[in-house]
């Protein structure tokens, strides 16, 4: 594993790079979409009744789908982050440069937000969810599990996606970065709301 | 990637296209037999009740699972399109000539028909439900969502089945095709009834 | 694709064939424990109440994981029919002799006997469903029924697993065999039964 | 097949044998710390309701889920054993030596006693549950049925993760240990618990 690189400009401006951003920003939009728009499904059905476990179920679902889509429609072109936790863990070990990291982040950010309003117009302007911990569990804690979880999903990155001796679990590597969001979210979801990804709670005036 | 192309009648009849309508026949009827069986499946359990996040989670899951077959076992003969729209998205982008895509349009509206037919019969004359938009969402608002989702579909066919240098996301393709449709239901079934798909939504004096 | 072929004895009594009718035991076995033992959980969760979709969800999702597994697991010993209309419908394409397919036969239905007692014993004597055509259906619309979600069982084996030119299709095939009935079973489930397999639904003296 | 093995002290210590007691311990965490938290999050949402089936959905999807991915990570460092039981039955067959399964079993179990203790502080101090035979069911019964589930899940090791002709059953075995696991959940788990895992039984002094 290489050590933090900074890259260089002309790197992070290539035809490549720029490529890699816009698969980034649509499949972080797609993600997003699909991901929230579950939970705002649920409000409309149940007229914003408090999450009971079918409605875990749909929003869990959903969100690992999805993932897995959206990590598998950019794995040949950024690598499938969906996810700035995701490409700052990365960044630690050298799999993508500071530069070229920031930019991801950046575009990340544009396809939450992205999908943020989409959602809102589309769905005749219904408020879009944002996450908190729930009663009886302090901030400490929230943030605690979140640490938890978020480790578990960069973790999966790093021994399935990035793993150079990944042999097969190269194939089912986008599956598995999907489902293990999706099992963390039937866990933590009615504790500290399961995010694991900064792009998904990040939409400044939004929601 | 290819412009697009009209294509010659030769072509259209040889024996592998017609191998491949009988495919996309076969696979849209599956499909939809399934996946409006599940909607017809909660109203027969519930007395046509108002669908509920337990009944979102089955008709999701169950487009997701037969979608996913449906793609899988027609894609070495077809291409696995089931889908009026994802046949439109790989002709705009020269992967099917125009006249062959009118041929796998027919046989998707034939075996979307077909199953319609079928299964009003075999649940003793049910009402075969069909896609409208929710209450509170306007006619343009659904229009808007289902291009969204639409598009998520025929870009996850773009970079799993039909990039050229897919490698072993090429394995995992149908199940992504088909996950990102059940992933789309959970987010847009309560407000645009997420169709994704035409041929799905075609039903001349059916239902 | 072959005729179909009667076989010989001493084919059928080789120790290869031995231990595919020792796999079809145990991979019946465990499925339809699993699958049938999901629809009593479902009566000991609830106290026999009628089948409401959640249920519905939790009984073809178990089907669906837990037949994958069961092709899976027998794929390399016995090709992994689990199911003697597989069977059948393999000896008619050649796939598999006469003579062997009948001894297929003997284990699939034992091995589903045995998971019927089994199950009863272990839930301390509770009744095992049997399944039945849904009021308001037919003898014949339940028939109709269970032929076309069979055959696309069986369409799915042979354009997955049996396939000579199946390509990388293999690698996932034992999962669209398993979602293929997971997704029927969401939307026959509540009409037919949703069986597809006549092991399944064969139990003398016990149920 | 090998026969039992019991291994040397230097191989139990080398550094790949380290990197996959930390691999188990790690795995093992991740996996309880999903499954246990989603029978928490159901009590969190439902005031500690008696199970419904909605819940069996929620916790058993989320055991497949957490388990696939959890044997996924550790598949190239230690196998991906999560579970006593599993390295047991390897050790039988000659896959793990004694000694090494030994360490085996200490890293599961403290993986699962960590994943425990973290679920009760960053859930507020909830009670941790414990597997329990259901009402009706006899302590034989809970037993005969838990072997039968972990023979199942032991049986799939060997017939896709381990077996050395297994070809491209290889690539998605990680998916069908998770799987059998969720199937057989759905069934045992209003009975026995559906725990065929010491490890995630294993939590003294705390739950």
């Amino acid at each position: 594993m290489a050590g933090i690189a900074f890259g260089r400009f002309d790197d992070s401006f290539s035809l490549g790079s720029l490529k890699a951003y816009l698969a980034e920003f649509i499949s972080t939009l797609l993600f997003v979409f699909a991901g929230v728009g579950s939970a705002m499904a649920y409000n409309k059905l149940t007229g914003d009744a408090a999450l009971d476990p079918a409605g875990l179920v749909a929003i869990a679902v959903c969100h690992g789908f999805a993932l897995f889509v959206a990590v598998a429609v950019g794995a040949n072109i950024s690598g499938g982050h969906v996810n700035p936790a995701v490409t700052f863990g990365l960044a630690l070990g050298g799999q993508i440069t500071i530069l070229t990291g920031i930019f991801y982040w950046i575009a990340q950010l544009l396809g939450s937000i992205a999908a943020c309003y989409v959602l809102k117009v589309v769905t005749g302007g219904l408020a879009v969810p944002i996450h908190s911990v729930a009663a009886g569990v302090g901030a400490i804690e929230g943030v605690v599990m979140e640490i938890i979880i978020t480790f578990a999903l960069v973790y999966t990155v790093y021994a399935t996606a990035a793993d150079p001796k990944k042999g097969s679990l190269a194939t089912i590597a986008p599956i598995a970065i999907g489902f293990i969001v999706g099992a963390n979210i039937l866990a933590a979801g009615p504790f500290s709301g399961g995010s694991m990804n900064p792009a998904r709670s990040f939409r400044p005036s939004c929601g």
